[in-house]
């Protein structure tokens, strides 16, 4: 590379997406680029001018190990939507200038579907007017609901997060005992896409049932079907452990989490709350069968666990963002990179490119033959799909008890 | 020893009781006896005659190592009282029948105050009928509420999970950009004792400032105070992290998460619901100040992460399991071990035992002068104190990507 790279981060944060950052910074610096800058807080950050030049805080290897290992966008995320070309040129005017001082050859952007929007408009502006930067994105998301790829960065670090908690709810739900028995409900993100909660199922094993139901929003939700089933299990077990997506809808496309809404809970401020799906769930299940239930929101824990990444998530991850670099070094622009995943036993995968038009604002759902007839689990082929994405770990670095994270001495 | 042992569980699970139920299983079997039994559901099941042979479930030392990185209780718990002695014997005389049958020489419980009741009231029907059945506890509790001991088993464990995914939460907030900034509370278990809560000062390091407020139960909370000092830090910081205990109460006695309740939310069985603590301060802040906020609930995840136990809590679990085999094979009955430290840096301790009548029922606090004179943050002698024990790690021993636990062939 002759000229300079700049690196940004955007959407929802992961355990693994510093690692794609790290990857970008290593391979741009092996490629010969003289400068990587940092967008502090993506794309909106750039144009108030704020970055960073990131070899004055990643200084050796232990840096980018302990970049690594840190959760969240060390950049700062954003959450910003460029306009419509033709309905407004003036922020992309901004945006090349601002590249073109930096001497910028290429714009790698690690993101979900929002951000690859942004791949896409900055790669068709720059082919518009005839500018030589490259754009390309390198895929991030625990959803896993980017297209065309296998999976994505983020998802299987998430995945092992979830698997672990549940099975260890599970242990803490069969110690218990109460006279009608206990139902715990685990929420679980994705709001459209069920990748997560499925991945409930890895709790299972020689010394685990694993979740009893697991129920993902690709699918109506049947509350009566539901209670029934609990029902049934109580009758067989004393503690029931059902995984929910954030997102279950009913049939006619309520949200469940809509439901407990409908009675009116209003803060002090007169604001209406959405409780929680679990929430709603549990205190259902409490009512109707009278046994005692608790509801557990897995929140942003399991986006931001970083103590238990998977291995191949993370190397992935900074694969993923060096394969980024490589592809806008070799004159790719307007692109993403992928993963294809060639076997499941043993694993293999390679990176790709791929166009982002026909990735950005898409959505990748569950196939409804990895959730069995009722949907009420996932299948062998879900789980074959998960368990190699979760292998491995990544030791924390451990310093007076708690895990290090790379520091970041400048406000995001 | 000449006779057996029996050892049971009560109370709410940790990460390390069954670290304790190893060490009473292994001294039991260096000392000599013949036979280890496990009460299922602790006294409870004891009275229905239900028990397990350890010997056919701890069959190696891998079994042992697998037990102590497995969470909540292997035997299943219980939460039974013994009726007073006075009141009931009946109850006793089956006791003490089935103990007789099993000649038993050692009664171990693990547990937590309610369950050195037990062993206080056991030991002194002993006593009274002359039997030489021995009666010992080996403390448990997250809560670390226990009173004459430094600390107890579990507590560690809880307080090193609090502190990281604490860390996490406050990385994951910094990375996101909201308009009027972002407030995330994070309620952590402890209704009257605010040991797990000031553990959220484990975040802070170099590379994390920690949370800007920890709120413990054993000080009156002024909401009004509260909310001013969330306005004063939004204005120089966009992410705001507030550790509280749920066990929060206002200066007239009224917890924190009842005020939620008091606009009647109902769920659609007309049962009231009570709101956590941290989703109340979350929806009052959002009202109030009008930016983004978010409530988080570590909820049974931090008495049951395994996966990131304090090494010096899961082996002092186990030495406490020892320590209680060896009092009752040495005439001791009616005591509980307790830990005395004896110094911070190096962290030394040795066991002991007291008299369970000193500690039944009681419940030790939070000093008053190990938290700041505003009550919003704990003070330099609670992070000394808390530092120790959450050092080193247990790793988990890991299958196909997920901890493994050891197998239970029984339903507790």
């Amino acid at each position: 590379m002759k000229g300079n790279v700049i690196v940004g981060q955007s959407g929802g944060p992961t355990a693994a997406i510093n690692s794609s950052l790290a990857g970008v910074y290593r391979t741009a610096i092996e490629r010969g680029a003289k400068k990587v800058y940092g967008m502090r807080n993506g794309i909106e950050g750039l144009l108030e001018e704020r970055y960073v030049d990131l070899s004055e805080h990643i200084t050796n290897d232990l840096d980018v190990e302990l970049l690594k290992r840190t959760p969240a966008a060390y950049l700062g995320s954003c959450r910003f939507k460029l306009p419509e070309i033709h309905e407004d040129q003036s922020v992309y005017e901004k945006i090349f200038e601002i590249l073109e001082k930096l001497d910028i050859e290429a714009f790698i952007y690690i993101g979900g579907n929002d951000s690859m929007d942004t791949i896409k408009k900055l790669s068709d502006y720059g082919i518009l007017t005839g500018k030589t930067c490259k754009f390309v994105g390198a895929p991030k998301t625990i959803d896993n609901d980017l297209a065309l790829t296998d999976h994505t960065p983020g998802f299987g670090s998430a995945a092992k997060y979830i698997g672990t908690s549940v099975k260890e709810i599970i242990r803490d739900g069969e110690s218990l005992v109460y006279g009608k028995g206990l139902v715990t409900v685990v929420e679980i993100m994705g709001r459209n896409a069920g990748w997560l909660t499925g991945a409930a199922c890895l709790a299972e094993g020689e010394d685990c049932e694993g979740p009893d139901m697991i129920y993902l929003p690709e699918i109506p939700f049947d509350i009566q079907k539901f209670v029934a089933k609990v029902k049934q299990l109580l009758e067989k077990k004393h503690s029931v452990v059902v995984a929910v997506s954030e997102g279950i809808k009913l049939e006619d496309g309520r949200y469940v989490c809509e439901l407990g809404s409908s009675v009116d809970f209003v803060d002090a401020f007169g604001h209406k709350q959405l409780t929680g799906t679990a929430n709603y769930l549990a205190s259902l299940v409490a009512g109707e069968i009278g046994c005692k239930t608790r509801s557990i929101e897995l929140s942003t824990l399991q986006r931001a666990g970083s103590h238990l990444a998977s291995r191949v998530d993370i190397l992935e991850a900074q694969q993923a963002g060096g394969a980024a670099v490589m592809a806008a070094d070799e004159g790719d622009s307007g692109v993403m990179v992928v993963f294809e995943r060639i076997s499941d036993d043993p694993y293999q995968v390679k990176t790709e490119v791929k166009n982002v038009h026909k990735i950005a604002n898409d959505e990748r759902v569950v196939p409804r033959e990895w959730v069995n007839e009722e949907g009420t689990y996932v299948t062998a082929e879900f789980k074959r799909y998960v368990r190699p994405l979760i292998q491995g770990d990544v030791s924390p670095v451990m310093v007076d008890g708690i895990p290090r994270h790379l520091r970041r001495p400048f406000k995001c």
